[in-house]
């Protein structure tokens, strides 16, 4: 090589590794000012204010869900953006009805057990349900008893989240299969009713409540959620003697019910066809506020545009803030969503769902077909020296539970990953309200998931 | 080469790399029986309740302080240590006295403004004092306006923590010169009195106590501490008007108390004279129950060599567990427990100190004399791949305040680092109590440095 070219081509490699490195300052600084201007200037906590305290729970189909779809369109309204849109979809509607009823049949006088009849069950007779109580730790557990241990009882599924999981949600996937399917399991063999440990690890008395799925073919039987505390004394109870329960539910599952997604968009200055979009799901469980979830989520989400457009920022891709209705119980907006945007040929570059509550970020977990993923993950890690200051970690995993149908669209689908530890302290119970919301901690999720769709959106993925 | 030689060599190195896999693995089976035991049959929470719930806040000097020394003394008798006693530290007495009383004169009607006098305060005469404000936002402030504007009235340091920083303790860093200093700085221009704005990025109306110095050969003034919201108030009356306050503090600087420092030890096997010490401090203020700051820290050392004990594990170095008492007002304890350790020639290999709430483990941050530094540093990041699977990082920085008059033995000095988000809500102020506690984030920390003085101790430095 002669000398002048060795001298351009040095100098063109000085000129590009100049600008890589002026490009990683001017999106350290833009950054900052993201966590700045949330930090001084957020509506995240406000707006969780009014959709915990003014609204409180909103169960798919009750007035609460509707009356947050019309909230949080007008304040996305508010925000200036290039469209505002309600996406019709379809959800069930399940209502709980009277005050569930669990006590311990005992001689001189009933034990009252803290329940909540989980989401789908049925109601049992207006007179209850009176039956012997059969302890179980698994799915397997009932099979192997058969129908001739099983007929006729109440079946109470006592396996404890883990709690030596450090990520709780790893504690929560090991037992949550008793809640989900254990009453449809217990009604194949005959039992008349089931009884849940909540999940949690704390030890209380708040049940948790959540969705339980009929299965097909298998009659229904109603299924409550006990507190831990309970279920503890109850499992003491079965340790000396038989025990015998009333319990009565009074659910219906009504009409199925109109209700909406709830949409906001920045059009993209240069590639509008991408879409990023940044979501979690607008109802909740009808106790408690729905606060951590997924208030949080929803909030998060606005936070993101809102920041960006208040940072005068013009996104090169299309920015999608999607409040998703129906994750609870049926997921009809998820699915509604990514069936409309298949339809329309429409391309989702990434999806980011917060769904973990509003706790201190510590990071995202990434997702996407197996084609894609590797290339798309190495991506992202060249961004860590961006995110780690503030504390942020990239992890395989899933993502949310809303986005998931976007996943054949090849595309990255992120999960916002907060500190786990206090989550199924509140998670479906009467204690999610806007108090278990930490102000800073809040903003610093919102801050961190607009952080990270800036670097999508500026650099592509 | 000849292939004999080359293969003993292989055979070496196979062995050796091997060696070196299974003693990971050893490593992580035991980190995982540390947190196992912790997570399920830990001592933290209990022990915590008793601290702060029966005994409260334990200011040096105070009935509750002593008798924090004997319950914590009982509870590590309870133990089987080798070894347990007291070490004497003469603490100030420094007391609150009746409650304080700032109030705005106002034509129609006195506003009052909730309160707490700093430690150290002087009382105002039995009259009070009543005073025009001024207000400032830095202690160059006061130089600049000096005595013509500042003689003869209350200075109002008003300037915030900083919220835009992701650690809070560096936000408290920026803006607690004018708790400590403040008051002298104003008094050495004449000022009558002082009031700061509580040291929190919170808006709310608990005011927040902390230690301020009376500089020798200043006057000392009354220093008095007033909630974020209070002080917001205060600055927008300010902007329209002169303000002038009528505030009475009752404090006394009483004679000093014998005191001590409480200490736990087992005896190392191998290398007995090479120290391991973990610390908190048991002192508190006098307000709340010293939960957070620094009931967690104490029993977070406490648990550390309970679930050593109690997983029989012979620690081949000296494992100390010792509560500094009066960190808050003079750090007695810490001085005194340097000294005697100087006295008898003791060298500390390490001393971890847990001085930063109860909340879920983010690392460690890690000190030692310049010329040690770097080679301990590289040691402890060795270690990384045991402790990132539990979300701990290791940072360069200070350690703990208690244990850094140990410094010059030239071991390493780390303080134990949770999430940072929430303490500052609790410092200082009515709120550190039990429930501010989340029992997984405190049996997290407890864990984590328990694994922390494992790898030290089974490795050494």
């Amino acid at each position: 090589m002669c000398l002048s070219r060795f001298l351009i081509c040095g100098l063109f490699l000085l000129c590009f590794f100049s600008n890589l490195k002026s490009q990683e300052t001017d999106d350290a600084i833009f950054i900052k000012n993201i966590y700045n201007k949330v930090l001084q200037d957020g509506s995240a906590y406000q707006w969780l204010n009014h959709l915990t305290t003014q609204i409180g729970g909103r169960l798919s189909g009750s007035p609460q869900a509707a009356e947050a779809v019309d909230y949080t369109r007008a304040m996305l309204d508010s925000l200036g953006l290039d469209s505002v849109w309600l996406q019709p979809c379809e959800v069930p509607h399940w209502v709980r009805g009277e005050k569930e009823e669990v006590h311990i049949l005992i001689p001189a006088a009933n034990i009252n057990l803290p329940a909540l009849a989980l989401g789908n069950s049925v109601a049992t007779p207006p007179s209850g349900i009176t039956a012997e109580i059969i302890e179980v730790r698994s799915l397997d557990e009932v099979e192997k008893l058969g129908a001739k241990n099983i007929k006729g009882k109440i079946v109470f599924f006592n396996r404890p989240m883990d709690p030596t999981q450090i990520r709780t949600f790893n504690a929560y996937g090991g037992a949550v299969d008793q809640r989900v399917n254990g009453p449809s399991e217990a009604a194949r063999y005959g039992a008349v009713a089931t009884l849940v440990r909540s999940m949690t690890t704390l030890h209380d008395d708040h049940p948790h409540t959540g969705v339980m799925v009929n299965k097909e073919g298998i009659n229904k039987i109603p299924a409550v959620a006990i507190s831990t505390n309970a279920a503890e004394m109850l499992h003491k109870m079965l340790l000396e003697k038989k025990v015998t329960i009333y319990m009565k539910t009074n659910c219906q599952t009504l009409d199925p019910v109109q209700s909406y997604n709830v949409i906001g968009e920045i059009k993209g200055s240069t590639y509008p066809d991408e879409i990023i979009l940044v979501g979690g799901h607008l109802d909740s469980w009808d106790v408690g506020q729905g606060a951590h979830d997924d208030g949080a989520g929803c909030v998060h989400a606005m936070e993101v545009i809102r920041t960006l457009k208040e940072l005068n920022y013009q996104p090169k891709r299309t920015l999608r803030c999607v409040l998703f209705m129906n994750e609870e119980n049926g997921l009809a907006g998820g699915l509604a969503y990514a069936e409309a945007a298949n339809k329309k040929g429409e391309m989702h570059l990434a999806a980011v769902e917060s769904d973990a509550g509003g706790f201190t970020p510590r990071g995202f977990s990434c997702d996407a077909e197996n084609e894609v993923f590797a290339d798309l993950y190495l991506k992202l890690q060249q961004w860590l020296p961006l995110l780690e200051p503030y504390g942020l970690m990239l992890t395989k995993g899933g993502s949310g539970a809303d986005i998931s149908p976007l996943k054949s669209q090849r595309g990255l689908l992120v999960g916002f990953r907060p500190d786990s530890q206090r989550y199924f302290d509140y998670h479906h119970t009467a204690t999610d309200t806007f108090e278990a919301v930490n102000q800073r901690e809040l903003e610093l999720g919102a801050a961190s998931i607009t952080a990270l769709i800036y670097l999508i959106d500026k650099h592509g993925l």
